[in-house]
């Protein structure tokens, strides 16, 4: 009871200070660094991530499609997969990809591990099979020794794997952007007319959905909820796992965390730039035709969400041996 | 006079100093650290070397089949490129190629710079024209200003970019092998094997053709000297650039450094392991059958030539904007 009295304004306390921290009431959070992180398994998962091996050609990783060069995406409107084949949706950044709820547009996969294993074994992706890829790895001595440094045995399998990119994943989170800057007490870090940007973002409900550290990634949300969403794409969104109609082109809300750099614009990457993003968001969210100060203002304001990098050496990848089975680029 | 008088003893010294800092009388060099880098230079060159957009799929970079991950190979038979085309010849190492007398297994380009342009117009490569190249480069700010910093002018040519690309692949040596570091006086540097594989080396007429610092890349020789190569690749060798018959299959000789990691072997790519290479080589070049145990001795002596790999942080690339060409994977 005693110990209750003094926890309890402890714990206000720290709230209050928490509250302080950034600035009380706002919406949107600063990303945290990354926490808790396991660096041995995230050095291998880093290592799996560049490595093309884990692919039927040994041409593609995952940094193909997921470039941490260019945003954690490649740019494209659909992806290019194994024998060029195109993909069927936009391939959505990882960074900040620990934050979301669930993984792909369709929120299909739990998390990140369970995510990393999908591309491997998709044919128009990696164009693998997971059995083939553990037998390459089991086949190179430097991954198996660190297999065992890492997991405390030297066997290697698909949950590993998996395990070891999400990790190296949860730690590409973008801090310190001018925006979380600015929530973190820094008065200068935006302009006026970003300041303006993120009160016509609140305003006119942006910020519905798009909330949170990562400003998305934490609820699904349908495409064209005031217009239907017009497009030649396929994806079906939540729709295409429960096979209820009313999930028809409800996909997770992606983040708009360095949104400025994770061109082009939604699951079916049809928005070139940012104002286009902006001019449909309003129109079919939310009913709203943004003037074009209005567009600039809000754009200017999505372009100070870009934060920090992930900064680290490329990866040097353990060769393989005689041993090692080859790639197939050509073959069947 | 007497400035020469003082001056030939003192270069005399200093020959002899050079010659003690390595093992004299040895026919290999160690590998120096990069000399006069213009780092400015070689960072705009290092990201375009990374860079996608310098191809018309928005897909392919100079390191998708130089990867520096990987000893600056693909590690594949042939390379894929534009639309998942077979490359007719196997993608010689980035590595140390600073030292080859000139560029390509043929040689028909000078040097790094002239080499660089190469892959970005072919269409089986990344499959796009020069003039495409520089007018993405012109549309991305980020880069013209970089230009601006490192030429002193922001216009954006591709002499500028291959000047910039093969400054940084000047960076891409490897020093500090255990067979340097044993050049460099450390006895215990090499293995009793690995010794017996380097005398094997020398004794059987190896290094007549892979000497000098990078153990080949500074002449051109007959593949099938002794007896005929035989292959399916289409590869003429210099006889492509020279229409002369005695020409057919004179190829660069390759550089031995990093050939642990730069496999499969040979123009074509079919020597998959080190044994099989040396056991061609031997057979075909130099007219003797080596026995399983001198073919060990020269493989386990093969792998002390790898050297410290190239080690920086992965490039962050400037963003396109809404005025950048886009990429064009699919299309004509």
């Amino acid at each position: 009871m005693k110990l209750n009295r003094l926890l309890i304004p402890a714990l206000l306390l720290y709230a209050g200070f928490q509250a302080e921290a950034s600035r009380p009431g706002e919406p949107i959070q600063p990303i945290a660094p990354p926490q808790e992180i396991n660096l041995a398994k995230s050095e291998l998962g880093k290592k799996l991530y560049f490595d093309p091996r884990l692919s039927k050609s040994g041409f593609i990783s995952c940094n193909s499609c997921h470039n941490l060069s260019m945003g954690g995406t490649d740019n494209l409107k659909t992806s290019i997969g194994h024998g060029w084949a195109q993909g069927p949706i936009n391939a959505p950044t990882v960074l900040n990809s620990s934050l979301n709820i669930a993984q792909f547009w369709d929120g299909r996969a739990a998390d990140l591990k369970e995510q990393a294993g999908g591309p491997i074994a998709n044919p128009s992706e990696m164009g693998f099979t997971h059995e083939l890829a553990i037998s390459t790895l089991e086949g190179i001595p430097g991954y198996v020794r660190e297999f065992e440094l890492v997991f405390g045995s030297p066997a290697v399998d698909i949950d590993k794997v998996t395990e070891a990119i999400a990790e190296f994943e949860k730690t590409l989170v973008t801090p310190n952007s001018p925006f979380d800057q600015w929530l973190l007490g820094d008065d200068d870090a935006l302009s006026a007319k970003e300041l303006a940007g993120y009160e016509l973002f609140k305003l006119s409900g942006c910020i519905a959905c798009h909330n949170g550290p990562a400003m998305g990634g934490n609820s699904f949300q349908k495409m064209g909820l005031v217009a239907p969403y017009e497009t030649e794409n396929a994806a079906e969104g939540l729709a295409g796992l429960t096979g209820i109609d009313a999930d028809r082109f409800k996909f997770k809300v992606p983040t708009l965390r360095n949104v400025e750099l994770t061109y082009p614009y939604f699951h079916d990457g049809e928005a070139e730039t940012l104002a286009e993003a902006v001019d449909v968001m309003g129109r079919l969210q939310l009913g709203r035709t943004f003037s074009p100060e209005e567009t600039e203002q809000i754009v200017a304001y999505l372009k100070s969400l870009t934060g920090d990098q992930p900064s680290f050496a490329l990866p040097i990848l353990p060769p393989s041996t005689d041993q090692t089975p080859r790639p197939n680029p050509f073959g069947n």
